[in-house]
């Protein structure tokens, strides 16, 4: 608690912010002493931290006395660019994508060494698919992945490979040269193709998302069963969708100068 | 700054959460100097809590040193119940129904005396509303609205009441007693309508979705051209989906208990 006389705001924020790290997909319900202790803190703190938090909406109690993400921290978070700019723009887009092809259909931006899908819908006909909005996979192994990977800086490439080529199924490329390759092709044909490389029996196909200055911001894509999967097709329904939400992001950024100029 | 030095942890909590409160949807993107002025702390202040929130990612700093809610509080934020929950399960009848529809669907829950919309998909063909998931609107004047605050505790009503009825367009429903007997009817045939009661030219319908123990967790509805909503096809439509959408709910209800009882 050194660290904490000398500098009280750090500390205590950084444990008020442990709390909600506490939280995760497999961890949505929480107790108090199971906040305590994935969070790393005395039991005493931990109750009057949950309080604080609790009382202005960042958790919320159950029932039963367990906590949840509340709903004040949910509408802030919407408030994050990924969605106020990004998955609302592109969501009549994927709407229209879905129907089409009665698929699986992501959006994905990357964080780091990994992918973050920003957005899923699915359909009653869909292959059954362990992505969810908000949860991360492997650059690697995912078209929306390979997408992202292709268009990131050498260095990201770099790191993925030295932190290694996680092997999910048979078919992963797992072996870094032929990764390059892979990048490389992603790039010169426009779109990215994962074939049972992540989950066997079903096929993604991805396009890059650019911004106005002509940036990859995301990737689009569809998840279909290997087996009846048309590529080609794929790639024509994905590629207007992902230019339509670039004239939307051009769009957007035109009237946020205007009303900078004003 | 007497309280500080006696609880130094609600304190700095209390800034900390003050600088996320800084941001709403008109002020996605502050530079520091807005943060502290609307977080009313001191830029010294400002500049620790927002670096320490930056870099845990509560907050990222944009390419003009502007800062907006960051990636990591987003995906936190999703973890809450009323996503991961209610709208996970909710989207795909919702992507049906604006299939079938061709409106705008929302699903919306009640945060005291606000409705506060979930989700919103829409259409090409769709009239346009002001509407966006994570933002509020008032319950006596829209149809999500309506439906919530009839299955709401009469105390809600009574405050609702108290402090106004706010007149939106010249036919809000404003007076106590009129809305009593409307709640009423909203109950009684099962769905809620707002014709033109929020926003001129726009008719909204919905219904109740009730979870496994028979409570009204949200509202689901479609708005629709005032003019060509036919509001006996809409509620037909609504119904099916609304119940798609408890039977997943007790399905999820049932698993946890299955888990839990491992």
């Amino acid at each position: 608690m050194a660290g904490n006389s000398r500098d009280p705001g750090r500390s205590v924020t950084a444990r008020a912010l442990s709390v909600l790290t506490a939280f995760d997909i497999d961890h949505v319900r929480l107790t108090l002493t199971a906040i305590a202790r994935r969070a790393e803190i005395p039991l005493a703190t931990a109750h009057r931290l949950v309080r604080e938090l609790e009382m202005w909406g960042a958790l919320q109690r159950d029932g039963d006395g367990r906590y949840a993400i509340g709903l004040r921290l949910w509408e802030i978070g919407l408030l994050a660019p990924v969605n106020s700019r990004l998955r609302e723009v592109a969501l009549p887009h994927m709407q229209e994508l879905c129907r089409h092809t009665h698929d699986n259909v992501h959006l994905a931006v990357r964080s780091g060494l990994e992918v973050v899908y920003v957005e899923k819908l699915t359909t009653p006909r869909a292959v059954p698919i362990i992505s969810r909005s908000g949860g991360r996979l492997p650059l690697h192994s995912t078209g929306v992945g390979k997408v992202l990977l292709a268009h990131a800086p050498t260095t990201v490439v770099h790191e993925c490979c030295e932190r290694g080529l996680d092997r999910h199924t048979a078919y992963t490329i797992t072996e870094p040269g032929r990764l390059g390759r892979e990048l490389q092709s992603v790039r010169s044909r426009g779109f990215a193709q994962a074939n049972e490389e992540m989950t066997l029996g079903n096929c993604s196909v991805a396009v890059p998302v650019h911004d106005a200055g002509g940036s990859v911001v995301a990737a689009l894509g569809v998840v279909a069963h290997s087996a009846r999967a048309d590529v080609g097709k794929l790639v024509k329904a994905l590629l207007p969708a992902a230019e339509g939400i670039r004239q939307r992001l051009v769009e957007l950024d035109r009237s946020e100068l205007d009303l900078l100029s004003r």
